[in-house]
C-alpha cells in the first residue's frame, strides 16, 4: 500500500482533493495484474469501454507453458470435493457459480431456529481451495453458465447480480481445458400452482434465513392485540412438504425449538404453535421399516403432526389438497426432493433417464471431448447398464473424490490440455457403493441405515448414539471437509 | 402439548385428516389467555372477523387489582436500560417497537466486516425483561405507535408486516398508566438528493448486513473477465460519509478487513480496493485535539483517504461534492448523525430546541400527565436553562436507568397508576455528567477521552490500552447490560 500512502496528506485532511475525479490519480502499473486476460478484454481495459455494452471477453485458451485451466462449474457437494482434490501444481482452476460458498445442505435445517449460526454451515470456496483467490490464473467468478460451446472447448457466462438495481449483468467466456458440470438440479414443483410464489425451499442459506426470519416475525404478529384466533393460529401454523430426510429433519427441529424457545421466549403464544409435515406416501421411504417407525414416533411424540395428502395448490395464506382440505399456513417449506435445472435442461448433451445430462462409467459425457459432469445434475447413460444414483451428498461427493483422481492422473500424464486426452487409459470406473443413510429427528435422536440398498439386510440404528454419529459426521465435517464421514461411512 | 398429542395418530400418518379445516379441532380452553384483552378485542375473537378489516381493538385500561401498565416506544439504549430497571412487581411492561432487539450499536461497525457476528450485537428484548416474554399482562408489540392520545391516556399503532406481502398491517390501540417514549432519532440526509436511495446507513444489524453482503459481491464481482478498470475500481472503491464516532470506526474495520482479509482472500483485486472518508468539518470534532491528530495518522496509515468535502448530490454510482468533484464508489456508507424521526415531528407535544421532544428535568413531557420522554428523541426544554444533551449512548442509558429509579419509586408510593402521581414528590432530578467519549480507529487501536466538555482538561488516552477499554467495556456490555461501563465511565 506503499504508492497509495503516499497520495495522501498525512496529518490533516484538508486539500487531499487533487483531481476533479478522485479515481484516476492512481499509478498505472497496478493495470498490470490483467494481462492474461484475452485480448478483447485488454481492448475494452483500455477504452474504458463502458460495462453495460456487453462485452464478449473472458479467458482465452491457454498457451503452452500455462498451465492447463479446468472449469469447473458449480460449488456444492461433487463441485467442491473436485476442487478440494484437484492438484494445483497440474492445473489452474476457475470455477463458476452464482454462489460463492458450499451449504451443508443437511445442517441446514438446524440454523433456520438458531441450532447452529447460518456462517457455520458454509464453506467459502477460497477456503476449501485456496489456489482460488490467490493463484494468478485460478480463479473464482460469481456468474452463471449461460452455454456450452463444446466445439471450441468454450463456456458462455453471465455475471449475476441480482438485486444490484445499480448494475447490469455482463457477458464473458471462459475457455476450457477440462470442463466439469457441477451445477446441482432444482427442487421439484411437479408444476404446481403457488409453490414458488409462496413456499420456501431448504436448499441455500438464504432460504434457512428467510424461514428464520417469517418464523419469528409470526410469533410475535401472532401477539398483538386484535388479532382473531384463526388468524393467529394460521400465522403459527408450519407445514412442511415432503417427508424426505430434509422435511423430517426440519420438522424435527421445528417441534424441538417450539417445545424449548417458543415455550421459554414466546410464552403468550405457545399453544398456537404446530408442525404439520405433509408427505404423499411414507416418510422416510427409503430407510429401513423399523427406523420410520421410529421416526414416527418421535416426531408424532414431539408434536409434530404427520397428514398423508397430495397438495393440489398453493396460494397465499393456505394450501389446497387433492381432496378439497384447505390448510391454512403462515410459514410453508417445500422440499419434495430435487429435479433437472433449466441449464441442464438446456444443453444438448445426451440424457440419463430423468433428464440428467448423460455421463459413462468414467463421468465422462462421451459426445464431445473433455467435458464431464458429477453429482445431482449428471446420471448414467442407459447405455451403460448402470442405474441413475440418488441425488445425495454421497453419491456427489464420491463422484467429485473419483474424478479429482482422474484429472490428476490424466494430468500428470500429460493428458491435461485441451484434447489431449482421448485415446489415454483412465483405469478403473466410478463405482458407487452406497453406504448408509442418516437422518435425524430432532436434537439427540436420529437414524442410521448402513444398509446397501432398500431391500438388503444390515444394520439400522436409531436414537441417541446415531444422532450422536450423524451430528459428529456433519459438524466435523464444516472443519474437516472429507476426513471423518469418509471413515464413518 | 398433552391435549395435541391426543389428536394424533402415533403409528402411522394416514386417514390423520379429520375435518375439511386442519385448523379448527383444537379444543376451547387455548383460546383463554386472551380474556384479558378489551371487549372489542375479545367480540372480533368470537366473530372470527377478518383481520383485514382494520380492527381498533387493543389493551384496555388496567383495572382495579391489576398492575399498572408502562408502556415503552422503543427498544434502543434508553428503553432497553429503562425495561431492564423496571420492577414488574409493580408494573406491567408493554413495550411497541418495530424491532425486537437492541442493537449494540457501537459495536455495528465490527460486524460488517465479520470481526464480530451479528447475533453477538444485538440482544432480544426477552432476554433485557424477561417479564415481557412470560408475564400474563406484559407484551412485546412489532408495530409502530401512529399517534399518543394524551388526553385518554392511550396510543395508537401499527403492525410492522414490511416486506410480508400476504399480510396487511392492522391496528390496535393500547391504554397506558405511564408512557415512554424513546423510540429514537433518524439518520440526518440533510436533504440531500439519493442519500435514502443509494447510500446505507449504519444504525441496525439489517445495514450491517447489507454493507457486508454489497462488499464481499463488489469483491467478486471486480474479479470477472471483461470488466474494465474504471468499474473495477469503482465497485472496490468505499466511501463513508461523516466523520463521527461511527464513520472512522467503520473506516478502520475496513481497512483492517482490506489488509488482512482480502490481502489473503482475494487477492487478485487486493490493490483496486480503498476507502475514503468525507468530512464536511474535522473529524472526531468532539474530541481532544491530539486524540483527532493520533486517529487522522492511524486511518491515512491503514490506508483510509481522509477528505475534507460537502457532498451535493448522491447518484446510483458515483457522489458530487460542492466544488464539483465526482466521486464513483461501489459502497456507500452515510454516517452523518441523527435529527428528529417523522414521529417526533407529528406529535403536538412541546419540542426542545432542534426539535426533539421537551421534558423538564425529570424527563417528563410537562403538557399533560404521565407521559416520559428518554433518549436520542428528547431533549431539554428551553424553560428549564439546561442545553440539550448529546445523541449517545451514554445519556440515553443514564436517563433510561433513571427514569426505571423514578418509575419504581412512584410506583410505591401509590402513584403507578394513570392521573395519580400529580403532586408527588419526585426527588432530585436528572443530572448529566459527561463522563467521556471513546472510538475506536481499528483493531488495537482506539481513543478514550475522559475530559468533561470540550474546552476542558482531563485525561485522554489513545492506543492499544484504550482501544482494550473500548473493546472490553461494549463487549462485556453484551453479556453484562449496564455493569462494566457503569464503572468505567
Amino acid at each position: 500500500m506503499t504508492w497509495f500512502r503516499n497520495l495522501l496528506t498525512t496529518s490533516t485532511i484538508k486539500s487531499s482533493i487533487k483531481s476533479k475525479t478522485l479515481i484516476n490519480p492512481y499509478p498505472k502499473f497496478i493495470f498490470t495484474s490483467l494481462t492474461h486476460f484475452s485480448s478483447e478484454s485488454a481492448a475494452a481495459t483500455t477504452e474504458t469501454k463502458s460495462p453495460y455494452t456487453p462485452t464478449y471477453s473472458g479467458l482465452e485458451p491457454t498457451k503452452p507453458g500455462e498451465k492447463p485451466r479446468v472449469v469447473v462449474l458449480g460449488t456444492g457437494w461433487a463441485a467442491s470435493r473436485l476442487m478440494k482434490g484437484i492438484n494445483t501444481d497440474i492445473y489452474d482452476v476457475v470455477c463458476v457459480s452464482p454462489r460463492n460458498h458450499m451449504v451443508f445442505t443437511p445442517l441446514l435445517a438446524s440454523t433456520c431456529v438458531g441450532t447452529l449460526e447460518f456462517r457455520s454451515v458454509a464453506e467459502p470456496i477460497g477456503r476449501i481451495q485456496p489456489a482460488i483467490s490467490k493463484a494468478p490464473g485460478s480463479y473464482f467468478f460469481l456468474a452463471n453458465c449461460k452455454g456450452v460451446d463444446a466445439d471450441n472447448h468454450m463456456i458462455h457466462c453471465e455475471t449475476v447480480t441480482e438485486s444490484l438495481d445499480t448494475l447490469n449483468p455482463w457477458k464473458f467466456k471462459v475457455s476450457y481445458d477440462k470442463l466439469i458440470i457441477a451445477s446441482g438440479a432444482e427442487a421439484s414443483t411437479f408444476g404446481i400452482h403457488g409453490v414458488k410464489d409462496h413456499a420456501i425451499f431448504l436448499r441455500e442459506v438464504a432460504h434457512a434465513q428467510e424461514i428464520r426470519r417469517k418464523l419469528l416475525l409470526n410469533l410475535m404478529l401472532s401477539d398483538v392485540p386484535g388479532i382473531t384466533e384463526d388468524e393467529k393460529r394460521r400465522l403459527l401454523h408450519c407445514v412442511v412438504i415432503g417427508g424426505g430426510p430434509t422435511g423430517v429433519e426440519f420438522s424435527g427441529e421445528l417441534s424441538d425449538f417450539i417445545l424449548k424457545d417458543v415455550h421459554e421466549r414466546y410464552a403468550h403464544v405457545k399453544d398456537y404453535i404446530h408442525v404439520t409435515l405433509i408427505e404423499a406416501n411414507e416418510i422416510l421411504s427409503s430407510f429401513d421399516v423399523r427406523l420410520r417407525d421410529y421416526a414416527t414416533k418421535q416426531l408424532t411424540k414431539s408434536g409434530v403432526r404427520l397428514v398423508r395428502g397430495i397438495v393440489k395448490d398453493v396460494q397465499p395464506q393456505k394450501i389446497i389438497l387433492n381432496d378439497g382440505t384447505e390448510v391454512p399456513y403462515g410459514l410453508l417449506v417445500w422440499s419434495t426432493g430435487v429435479g433437472p435445472s433449466s441449464f441442464v435442461k438446456a444443453t444438448e448433451f445426451p440424457k440419463s433417464p430423468g433428464g440428467r445430462i448423460g455421463v459413462d462409467e468414467w463421468l465422462r459425457v462421451p459426445s464431445v471431448q473433455d467435458v464431464y459432469s458429477i453429482g445431482d445434475c449428471c446420471g448414467f447413460l442407459e447405455s451403460t447398464g448402470k442405474p441413475v444414483l440418488p441425488a445425495l451428498a454421497q453419491v456427489a461427493e464420491r463422484q467429485g473424490k473419483y474424478l479429482a483422481h482422474l484429472l490428476n492422473k490424466i494430468g500428470k500424464n500429460g493428458g491435461g490440455r485441451a484434447n489431449s486426452a482421448k485415446d489415454m487409459e483412465l483405469g478403473g470406473p466410478f463405482v458407487y457403493r452406497h453406504l448408509g443413510s442418516m437422518a435425524t429427528v430432532g436434537r439427540y435422536k436420529a437414524l442410521v441405515d448402513l444398509r446397501q440398498s432398500k431391500d438388503a439386510k444390515g444394520v439400522s440404528i436409531a436414537g441417541f448414539s446415531s444422532w450422536f454419529i450423524w451430528r459428529s459426521a456433519y459438524l466435523t465435517r464444516v472443519s474437516y471437509l472429507n476426513e471423518i464421514l469418509d471413515r464413518i461411512l
